[in-house]
C-alpha cells in the first residue's frame, strides 16, 4: 500500500529517512525503546540480555557469544583490534573507502604492522588479491575485511575472501566489519569460518545507535587471550565473562535492548531470506532509477551494495545544496559523501524496513530537486521514472 | 501531592526505580528521545550538538568543550587515562570504593605507576592526606578522585581535594570521576580549577544510559597534546575537532541527545541551587528514615552522598531476596551492594527527578518487606517511619 494523505506533508507522517544508517526505527520498536528503565544488574535484563544474545546469534550466523558494547560501531573496530593483535603483529587491511581506511588508521594507532591492500574505491574486491597477499605475508596474523562499504555503496564477496585466506594459512585471523550488512546481507560467521565479525544497533538491526556488536570464533578467543595489548573497557572476556553472569561490565544502553528484542522479532517473523531478498530488490530498483534519472552510479554494478547507493553529483550542482533542498522541500534525508568522495557523491539508504515505495518517493523527489536546481533538460533527456517491481 | 490510586498498583503506574543510575527518566524526556533520527551529519544534528553542549556546560561549570562519546561512564573514565597519561606516568589514585578501584586498575592497565591513596570504605576523604600523598611524590602527573561514590555512597569533598593537590603541585592534573554527581551536587569545574571532569548519562542528567562526558582544562589539554598512548576512538581532540564543525567521528547516540536536551531545560528550569538543595533533603529524609527503621547506614554521616544511600543489611536477611521481595509485593526497585559489599549493604538511589514522597514510598515498602522476612520485632523496636518533610 502507498502513503495516503492522511501521513502528512508529501504523503509521510515523518521524512523518509534515506540514511545508509542510523535507519528509521520502526513504531513499534520505537515503542519498546521507550520502556521504563530496570535494574541492569537485575534478573529482569539478565531475561532480556539472554533473548537478545540469541536473536543476534541467529543474525550473525553463529553459535558463538555476541557481545554487546556501549558504543558505535567503530568503537568495536577498536576493540577487535586491541583484544586479538599485539602490537608488532602483522595485519593485512583491504582498503576500498573510508571506513576500511579508519580500520587500517586504527590498527596502525595501535603499533600494528599494516600492509594495505588497496582496491579502487567502487570496484569488487578480488578474493585472489587477498590470497596473494597473504601468500607474500605468511606472518600476517590477520586480514581486515569490510562486508559493505558504506562510504561507496560496495560489498565485497566475504564468503570467497574468507575461502581464499583460510586457502592460504589456518591461523590468520578473518576480522570482519559487517556494521552495514548484518540483518541485511547474508552473513554466515561459523559456516564461512569468520574470526571476527563486528555489528551495530544502528543498522539493518533497526534499532537507535549506540551499541557496537562483537562476535569471536574459537581462533579468535585464543588470539584474545595471547594478545599483550593493553586494553580494559573492550576486553572482550571480560565482557563474555560478565554475560555468563546474566549481566554486563558497564551500565548497557538499556532502550537499545529493548529495541533489539523487538526488531530481532520482527526479524525473526519475516525470515532472514526474505529480508535479503527484500533488500537486494529494492537497491535494484535504486539503481535503476537512479540510472533512469541520467545519473551516474559510483559502485560497479557487480559490486553493487544492497543497502546503499553512492550516486555522482551531476556537473552543476553542490551536494550540500541538493541535501538541504530535498530536506526541506521534500521531507527526504539522504546522505553526503564522505572523506574524499564529499564532493563527488551523495548515497541513498535502503536498508532496515525500507519498502519499494519509499525508495520510489525519494527518487521522484531526487528528481523534482534536480530540475529545480537547473538540471531540467538533462533529467528530461534521461526519461521517465522507471523501477523494477520487486 | 503524593500518588493517587489511579496510579496503579501501590499507587504508581511504573515501578518507584530507587537505584543510583539509570535514573527514572522524565516523561518529557522519554517522549524527546523517542523522535525520529536525523541525519546525524547534517545542519539539524550540529544545531543540538550547539544547544546541549551549552548546556552540559552549564552543569559542568566550566566555559570549555564538553565532549561525548558514545559509551557507559567507564569508557570516559578509560578514555581520560589514555588520553592524559603515558605509560609510565605517576598517578595517585583515591581509592575509597568499588569505582575508584576500577579506575585505578584501568591506570594500571594501561601501564601507569600507580599509588593507591586508600581511604576506608564510607569514610570521608581528607584533603590533607592527598596533599600529603602528593608531597611525597613530587612526580606525579595527576590524582585521580572519585567525586561521589556510588558503591558507598560517600561524597568527598570536592573542592578542598582539588586546593590541596593545588597547593602542592602548579601541574598536577586533578582528574575527577563526576558521574554519578553532575547535576545532583554541585561541581565547579573552572572554579575548582579542575583539569578533567567526566560525566554520563544516565544519572543526575536524567537520560537514558549511553553516553559518556568529559571536559578539559587548558592544562589538560596540555597533557593530552603531550601524551603517546595509543588511542583511537577516546582521542579527545579527534571529538574536539570534529565537534567544531557541528559533527562527530563516530555516530552518535542521537535519541540521547534529544533527551539531553529535553533534560536540560528542566534542570535550567528548576535552577541548579534548587537542585542541589532537593537532592540534600531528599537524602537527608533517607537517612533518618534508614535510622528509625532500625537499620544502620553504611557511610558516616559527614561524608554521605545526596544521591544514594548504602544500608547495612540486618542480620538473617539475604540481600537479594529483600530486592526480590521489593521488586515483586512492592514494584520498588532498589540496587544490592558491589564487589566486596554484595553481601553487606543495599543502596536506595535519590538522584535525579526524585521527589519525597519517592523515597517515603519506597523506605514504607522496606518497612513492610522486612517485617514480611521476619524482621517484625526489631522493626518495632526502631519505631515509626519518621520522615523530615524536605
Amino acid at each position: 500500500m502507498g502513503p495516503t494523505s492522511t501521513q502528512g506533508r508529501f504523503g509521510r507522517a515523518r521524512p523518509n529517512l534515506r540514511l545508509p544508517g542510523p535507519v528509521e526505527i520502526p513504531a513499534e520498536v520505537s515503542r519498546a525503546a521507550g520502556r521504563p528503565m530496570i535494574n541492569h544488574l537485575g534478573p529482569e535484563f539478565a531475561a532480556l540480555l539472554a533473548r537478545v544474545t540469541a536473536g543476534l546469534r541467529h543474525v550473525f550466523g553463529t553459535d558463538a557469544d555476541v557481545l554487546g558494547f556501549p558504543s558505535s560501531g567503530s568503537g568495536v573496530m577498536e576493540a577487535a583490534i586491541v583484544n586479538c593483535f599485539s602490537p608488532g603483529d602483522r595485519v593485512i587491511a583491504v582498503v576500498n573507502g573510508v571506513f576500511s581506511e579508519r580500520w587500517a588508521a586504527m590498527a596502525d594507532a595501535f603499533g600494528l604492522r599494516v600492509t594495505r591492500l588497496d582496491v579502487e574505491w567502487g570496484r569488487a574486491v578480488d578474493p585472489d588479491a587477498v590470497a596473494r597477499a597473504l601468500g607474500q605475508l605468511p606472518d600476517a596474523a590477520g586480514v581486515l575485511v569490510t562486508h559493505n562499504e558504506t562510504s561507496t555503496g560496495v560489498t565485497c564477496d566475504l564468503e570467497a575472501i574468507a575461502r581464499a585466506a583460510r586457502g592460504e594459512s589456518d591461523d590468520v585471523l578473518v576480522m570482519v566489519d559487517a556494521i552495514s550488512s548484518l540483518g541485511s546481507i547474508d552473513v554466515q560467521m561459523d559456516a564461512w569460518d569468520l574470526d571476527v565479525v563486528l555489528g551495530a544497533s544502528q543498522k539493518g538491526l533497526m534499532a537507535p545507535p549506540g551499541l557496537g556488536l562483537a562476535a569471536l570464533s574459537e581462533r579468535g578467543w585464543e588470539a584474545q587471550r595471547r594478545c599483550i595489548q593493553p586494553r580494559f573497557y573492550w576486553d572482550f572476556a571480560r565482557m563474555r565473562d560478565r554475560n555468563a553472569t546474566g549481566s554486563t561490565p558497564w551500565t548497557p544502553p538499556t532502550p537499545i535492548y529493548y529495541a533489539l528484542e523487538a526488531s530481532l522479532e520482527l526479524i525473526m517473523a519475516e525470515g532472514l531470506e526474505a529480508i535479503y531478498a527484500r533488500h537486494a530488490a529494492v537497491a535494484g530498483s535504486v539503481r535503476s532509477g537512479v540510472e533512469a534519472l541520467g545519473l551516474d552510479l559510483y559502485a560497479e554494478p557487480e559490486a553493487a551494495s544492497s543497502t546503499v547507493t553512492a550516486v555522482r553529483v551531476p556537473d552543476g550542482v553542490t551536494p550540500a545544496d541538493l541535501l538541504d533542498r530535498l530536506h526541506r522541500y521534500e521531507d527526504v534525508v539522504v546522505a553526503g559523501g564522505l572523506g574524499p568522495l564529499s564532493d563527488e557523491v551523495f548515497r541513498i539508504g535502503h536498508l532496515g524496513a525500507v519498502q519499494p515505495r519509499d525508495v520510489r518517493h525519494c527518487l521522484a523527489a531526487i528528481k523534482r530537486q534536480l530540475a529545480g536546481l537547473g538540471l531540467r533538460s538533462r533529467l528530461e533527456a534521461g526519461g521517465a521514472l522507471a523501477f523494477a517491481n520487486p
